[in-house]
């Protein structure tokens, strides 16, 4: 191992997290800081670049941001995904005295609810169809939960919110009908966030329902300036980013994490491959 | 006619436009300047409030923006169009530098088109299927325009856009077809405002193309604070207005202007009604 | 004790905070929901408007804001200044991963220092003379404090900024030589936010450092759309507003209650006027 | 003269306007889109930097931006003057339907007030003590102009606003009597934006004025992400850039110009230095 040697922030030893994209610094989207628009970026387990499920990788030192002695390798792992989160949570400007919904208690919208709270939101309420999420989710800090095949969504978003509605909905399930519900439980004016797919690509949604109620829809791209901010929410303890981890794999069996994650959604939130011990 | 003891900008005789919706002016819509939000509005022509085919009619004073010499009433009729417009180029932030395109050549199409060359816009493309309303369209100021019948949408946008797709997209023809070219022809982190209502409500859109670009959707619901604005810019010629109207009827037609307009739209961009000579 | 008859939200009994200004509704001001900016406010103890510091007012509805169960009246009299902290946050755009300064430790900059950390705000330091004022700040959830009669402020905000400066400084003291400070200690394209009044009315600031650093002031005129909030962020127990209250008078020892707080600034922090036991 | 292999959008040959900043691109300003904030960027004439008046120079790629056939290599000379009026501009949020004024009819007064125009102010009014200078602000399309020495610049505005003040300053002439008229003429909750350096650096500013005002002020180092905004205002006609030219030198006197633009500043507005013929 070994840093370059104009590199002053990092020596060798540091634990760091690897923000995945190189840009090439000096387009339309670089230059305006949307550095996450670049189409010339080259993304790691984005094809045909090959992920990093490896001990040892060369990256651009900017893109390594040294952990904190309080934060540990494993959370360095999760500083991606809580990287989306936050940049959801910023491009639906998030704030103090907002009532919001999640859609979605995968990994995206756990994190998603806990950059929400770190931002001050008031109260955030997760939908989900399984109750182990819907668990997890309040162990990691939601204000409240919907079990969507259990109860009417919109009804009880109704209930929590005076009859008003949300000031903000982050879309993580990537559903028509989350998207749905997510245009019918927001008040007026306010701001949908879309951060999941679907698997069509394709949503059918109420426009005119979102023209009545002059909604803006924000969308998420991966993420941008984010990782020095997220870290030190990790450290702060302000993101319990830990515990949205339900198993832990070594590195020679990633493949059947990638399996068992896919198969089993219920039981395994979020899985890492733990490379030293 | 009279004018109210209390109020000060206005006397018998002056000539004005009428803001429609009278607001509650107290809940949290009114206070936040979202008045146009306001749930407890009551707006003419939207019903259970008739419109105003009449010749008098009491209205807020404050809602009575008065008419420079050089704007006629022909214009001030029309400065509620106009006001959707301008409402729709403010919710996209349309700016010099831009090149946008307009989707729709109808009434709102038009002033919208028209709102952004007055905001600075530098190319301003219409979109439309009738060559009338695309001739109507130059007639009045459009960079250029594309006859989606005839020609390629998104292929036409690319040539114009070298490639990078358009900044600003407002959608008023409330088609899903022209939904879907407005997020093909979007350029990465660019702005689609959508105005037009399509006649089910519900519309299929490629959410994950919008997502992949990190679009923002803004949606337009009326108007908010742009009377006086949109008043001084037709006084000061920076929006022709009356341009957009190709028929005017007596007041003792309305029924068969609003027959007219609705069958025979290739031909009637705009009528307005005339009720003195 | 009554209430309107068109008023639907409260009931005679209950317990509210007052939001003293009433302002015209149809102003440009107040159209666009800058109702602070209303040239016609009528705003108690506002000259020549009466303070009330009485058992009895009537108060428009819409300016009562009923306290929930956990808000006691001793808060629900504090929430006015909280309002001027939190519409300083607010303007200042105070958000998570920032490392911020608040200039005094009188009731003001305790209030937006606490409307900081409410906000997500990830370090706020707390500036003054007085080490009463700064054992108070550091009570009320400070980083950290700096004495700028026994420490170097700018040297000591560089260290605490890595040599970056602060992302944010809100400026209450109403001094020169804070308000001089302020320029020195913020980060390149960062915030300060002026809240505080000299007593001459005017400042000398080195405007060519503001310039090279390409910094923005906001400035604070009373609050706007924050009373719901601040409530809520009290009875959520983000803000500990009882806290900054160090003496209680009865009704009739109001004008001691003045006298004291004017003359004894380095014990007296904030003095309540308790109308009832 | 060659370009770079990797070059793509420049051939030998092509004229360019170059933009004088080379910036590290990896910065927490770089990667946030505010580069013009870079604290290791190498700008053209900046100690120790030298300038270029010169024949040739070698510059990165991405700072040559070609000129379309109907821009000047003269006009070219002046995009980056004309730079600094667009990001005061920008910085302020010109649009159309305001009152502005610009203090200062020098170079920077000059396209400010041309940059405002073209993002579609409705008023730009421009104040001066130079008559030479105010003429040259009406023949580049000024509203209107205020000879300082010679009218009282509040009154005045006053009277062009409706006694409401402007929408916003833009002050560029770094003197503290335009800095404190700008306060006094702005509206309520209006923007000033700073563009002028002051002698000493230091302005005695009635800061209390500005607080019950509740304004805004912005400052402007420099430009970013300008460039080809500002050639296609001046392909398009948006912007008369040649007309602020009152005087050409050759490059061998480019000492001359100097002297002569500092002396003589009622006739010299700007000078260039002509290259080739």
């Amino acid at each position: 191992m070994e840093v370059g040697k104009d590199v002053k922030h990092l020596q060798v030893g540091d634990r760091v997290a690897l923000e995945p994209g190189k840009t090439c610094g000096h387009c339309e989207f670089c230059k305006e800081g949307k550095y996450n628009l670049c189409p010339d970026v080259v993304f790691f387990a984005t094809p045909p670049v090959d992920g990093v499920f490896q001990e040892y990788v060369a990256h651009e030192a900017a893109l390594c941001f040294k952990l904190p002695d309080n934060v540990s390798t494993l959370e360095g792992a999760l500083i991606e995904p809580l990287a989306v989160g936050f940049h959801a949570a910023i491009q639906g400007d998030a704030h103090l005295g907002q009532k919001a919904v999640v859609m979605g208690a995968g990994c995206i919208g756990l994190v998603s609810m806990m950059a929400l709270k770190a931002r001050g939101v008031s109260e955030v309420y997760v939908v989900d169809v399984m109750d182990k999420r819907l668990d997890k989710a309040m162990e990691l800090g939601a204000t409240g939960v919907i079990n969507g095949m259990k109860e009417d969504v919109a009804a009880k978003v109704r209930e929590l919110t005076d009859g008003k509605g949300t000031d903000l909905v982050i879309e993580t399930a990537g559903s028509e009908i989350t998207s749905r519900q997510a245009i019918e439980i927001a008040k007026n004016g306010s701001t949908i966030v879309f951060v999941g797919y679907s698997k069509s690509g394709e949503v059918t949604l109420p426009m005119s329902v979102a023209l009545n109620k002059e909604l803006t829809f924000k969308t998420v791209f991966r993420y941008r300036n984010i990782y020095p901010m997220a870290i030190q929410a990790v450290a702060d303890g302000k993101v319990n980013l830990k515990g949205i981890v339900t198993k832990e794999y070594p590195l020679d069996q990633a493949d059947i994490a990638m399996d068992e994650s896919i198969k089993n959604k219920a039981d395994i939130v979020k899985a890492v491959i733990r490379i030293h011990d």
